[in-house]
């Protein structure tokens, strides 16, 4: 059996997955692509056999998708996972599952109603980093008990440039929102309460009204302080870190390149330049488990509609404690 | 269009290629698994949905079976080749194409008098590393000349514990091979000549007939000297190393772990117990590929049959040599 | 002309500069060991060719005694200093200057006014760090401008185990003192504010009094933003790492192990137990830059009176912060 | 008791001991300079409070002269070593012995009757890898038995660029001489046999009379197989590498740099340009053995003479080697 799927968004990320589900993927077809731009639509649906149209709305109702992939505008993400729950459609949405807490509230709402009624969930999220094989391996040693109680990790999240109306709340909603999802899941955890802590802020490089780089301070129930440097103009490459710090030890990620140089009087390896090399094989393994899920009727094993929602309730909770001039601001999870 | 595939063979190898056709490749499933174990085949056949059956010809001929994957002894591929090649049908088979280079000449021709029939090529090998993402990556960079001219490079292939019945002639045929064939092709020329050079024995571990560590050197047509470390009871881990150098500087490959460690007085990362974890994604890839030229029509982009003659070959020259008291030998390419 | 060093405290410090000035400095010799243990002081001054006694005030008027050490309990240093002042003898003094900002602010009041009288300074203080090739060589790098504007720095500081009787406190004056003065140092401004953070406990290893890990934060006046990990019952070795983030990239200290292992599946280098293997260089550099000034009568490299008497301002407003819950402190430099 | 040092030669490395001897070193002093240079000697003796003349044969006879260093041209190293026998005065040569096996001889007969005669030897050999930290650990970790039995070692030894008159000759005698004294000791066994094998020369770069780079082979007299690859113009920086492969595992040198950088889309480290930063400690620990042996009168720990003359019977057999188109040629110790 194959899943026919359509994809709402040709940007970069839904052609992304439109390769991945056309080329790389077993037991998965593209049938139709959305995008509002019909040269991008038709652009990516081609290689992949796929027909193309400008209306979401049409994509979620087409009878040959078979279950649906968001990847199209933030803002547009509880409108139309409400849209595939009406449709009785399997979906999975791009991260964030809506920029703020109460749409986010909104589409769980619906998700569990749809849910209790079908007895099975429909709406996964793409937090892709639940599929990147160094945190998985990560989360089953710290399961494993190997560092002894962990006590403080170090996250540190750099990118070449932000968007250029980034915001101090764009970078909290749109890209911290991976590490506030990921922490809770590796450490088995929930984020008590946050701050938010400025530094110098880069001078030629950040948008006026973006603090970059920033220091947020997360503080789980167990009293594990996790610290995460966002870094969105960091210019040197793109780099995800965290070293995670137990009684007995501590372990972090390498960069994994894959070739070392020696030129030039140096030994170097390279950065990516954007996030996509560096989780490609995460993107593909994620949609390989949800088709999987969907040809054997298995539960999704990706991130829920509450995962999303609790991981925009501490972004709140972040928001709050700018407010607040850095103060710790508690999480309140609905 | 799905590619129904049948795959010979159900051991670690066969297993992992019906595995990742059924379930981790685009456009592909395994229709039917042979194995001289009629158990081993059956557990490999039914995750995938597919049959089995003890007999591999009636494999190769069977109906629902558009392409074959060999994966059984090295001393069956030289038959089980000519069967496909009878039958019409594509065939990708493990490395090496042969364990004498008799067998593999008998092959070639007869693969190249079916493909001179058909106007296409049906026999792909397996030398996986022609896809391993490090490899093609250091393929690339060399022929864009940032290193400039390439003058020497340097191989270290070490296996944690050599098979009971190893011996300096299987460590060639076996295990050097990989490097036999990769690095005329990496370096994009011909081995000239070749020496084989005995070292001090590992007293305890290697068996009676292998002399392990064994130093191989290769000198390239245009004078480029290649060595060889092979140590396939090297104990502390499965590693593979190069290091191409040239005019201005060198390129190596990273070990790519996922994860490191600090524990015990030491920062550490962790090697394999084998190959598999080093070269899952090559393997994958290789077979995504296959797929895909036998989806499009297209000419396989995996080494030839051709190919693996002259690794063959090459391997011919090293036993040569070991008789020649590790003088070097010239290589014949018929 | 060779300085003659009396050495007051034959600890495992005290021990380290005895071997120091007696075998590995140029232009110096070690004359007298003062400890409160003759036995102690005796056998540290054996090798060296040098006296002991018990009393370290004979020590300091002796007239074999051109320059005096200091490496006794942090509680003697104020005392130790005016007593090195009264004699007009130019002093060492490990860090800390004392335990107390009173008392520290005596000895520099004592030590300025000596100085104004002699034209010159008889105080240097031993952080060591300053001279540390690893420190030196980022500060010059960091002055030329190789990463921009400096915005955030990250210290992480870890030992194997605490003194038993270990405070917040002490782990403030004693531990984290060096960052308190290599961190203005290094990015040559001073600190603002502080703010010290408590996470989750190491519950079976650190002493009752101690909350080990601990986080604190500098706010620099420029508004570069220093994390510091301190983590004193680390375990699995020590470590001094820093990180210097700046506009167009950032730099680091490597561990720098002279030998990488491959043994039991593990790539791996070593740590040591304690300090002294990280800073051996920096003590013996040090002491040379000392003796050296004292040959040649030019004003000493080493850290001031002031400066020790900064750092423990910085450390005042920390152990403020705790009893702020905390809140960020402002920093008061007398 | 302070020796009093005469250095001849105030090139490099001369330069660099006279400033150790007069300043980072304990219990030493330069009494005297000596280079065919009038003012390159004076400006080396300057700083160090000391004499300088042109004539080396006054400095060895000089009456404030206790030891010599000899830091001139390898012609000069036999005739000189000679004269200070004569004058019965320590002396440390850099190395080599002497260019050629025949003027090695004649001093090592000439020493060791002196030696008879004192009771003790007067020649030191400058081969200061013996000081290296790096070397000396792995040295005693060898010993320890943590690798197993050694079974291969692979050298690399890359210099930026060569001196434009090097020849195949002189990159044994001059260069390759370093692995030739330090792989024996290292491993705590002798050289049988050694070949010369030739590569691919690096075109634009090397002189006319340098096949560069080359890769020598040792086999050692328990069958432990060295390889060294000697590449003189290896232009992307100075680096010095040693593996060593037990039956257990390998050890490995670092490059220990000290700082790490993240710029322009790489994580680099820095490579020297020269041997100078590499082995700056080796230098400063070989002159303090050196002298801490004439304080106290214990034997010299540095290598002797004939340590340096059976390094060049190495070399001598690599030489014939070349002569021999590469095949393995048995060295002759006297």
């Amino acid at each position: 059996m194959t899943i026919r799927v359509g994809v709402i968004g040709a940007g970069i990320m839904g052609a992304d997955h439109v390769r991945n589900l056309a080329g790389a993927v077993s037991g998965a077809s593209v049938s139709l692509v959305a995008d509002l731009d019909a040269d991008r639509a038709a652009a990516a649906a081609g290689p992949a056999g796929a027909r193309s149209t400008t209306d979401p709305r049409a994509l979620i109702t087409d009878d040959e998708v078979d279950a649906v992939v968001i990847a199209s505008h933030d803002s547009t993400h509880a409108e139309l996972l409400t849209a595939c729950l009406d449709a009785r459609k399997p979906v999975l949405c791009e991260k964030p599952l809506a920029p703020t807490v109460e749409e986010g509230r909104t589409v769980v709402e619906a998700e569990e109603a749809v849910a209790a009624e079908l007895g099975r969930s429909l709406v996964s999220l793409g937090f892709m980093r639940r599929f990147d094989p160094a945190h998985t391996e990560l989360r089953r040693r710290l399961a494993a008990g190997e560092l002894g109680e962990v006590l403080v990790a170090h996250c540190v999240s750099r990118n070449v440039r932000s968007a250029p109306d980034a915001t101090n709340i764009s970078a909290i909603t749109n890209s911290a929102i991976h590490e506030l999802d990921s922490m809770p899941w590796l450490l088995r955890t929930s984020v008590s309460e946050v701050a938010w802590v400025s530094g110098r802020k880069a001078s030629s490089l950040a948008p006026a009204g973006l603090q970059d780089p920033a220091l947020m301070l997360l503080r789980m129930e167990d009293g594990t302080l996790v610290t995460l440097e966002l870094f969105l103009n960091a210019e040197y490459g793109y780099s995800t870190r965290l070293e995670v710090v137990g009684e007995r030890g501590t372990a972090s990620f390498t960069e994994s390149p894959l070739l070392e140089y020696n030129l030039d009087r140096r030994r170097a390896t390279e950065y990516p330049a954007d996030w996509r090399p560096r989780f490609a094989d995460a993107y593909r393994i994620e949609l390989q488990a949800w088709i999987d899920s969907l040809r054997t009727g298995a539960p999704s094993p990706l991130a829920t509609a509450r995962d999303g929602l609790r991981a925009s309730e501490i972004g709140a909770a972040l928001v709050a404690s700018i407010d607040a001039g850095g103060a710790f601001v508690k999480v309140v999870h609905a």
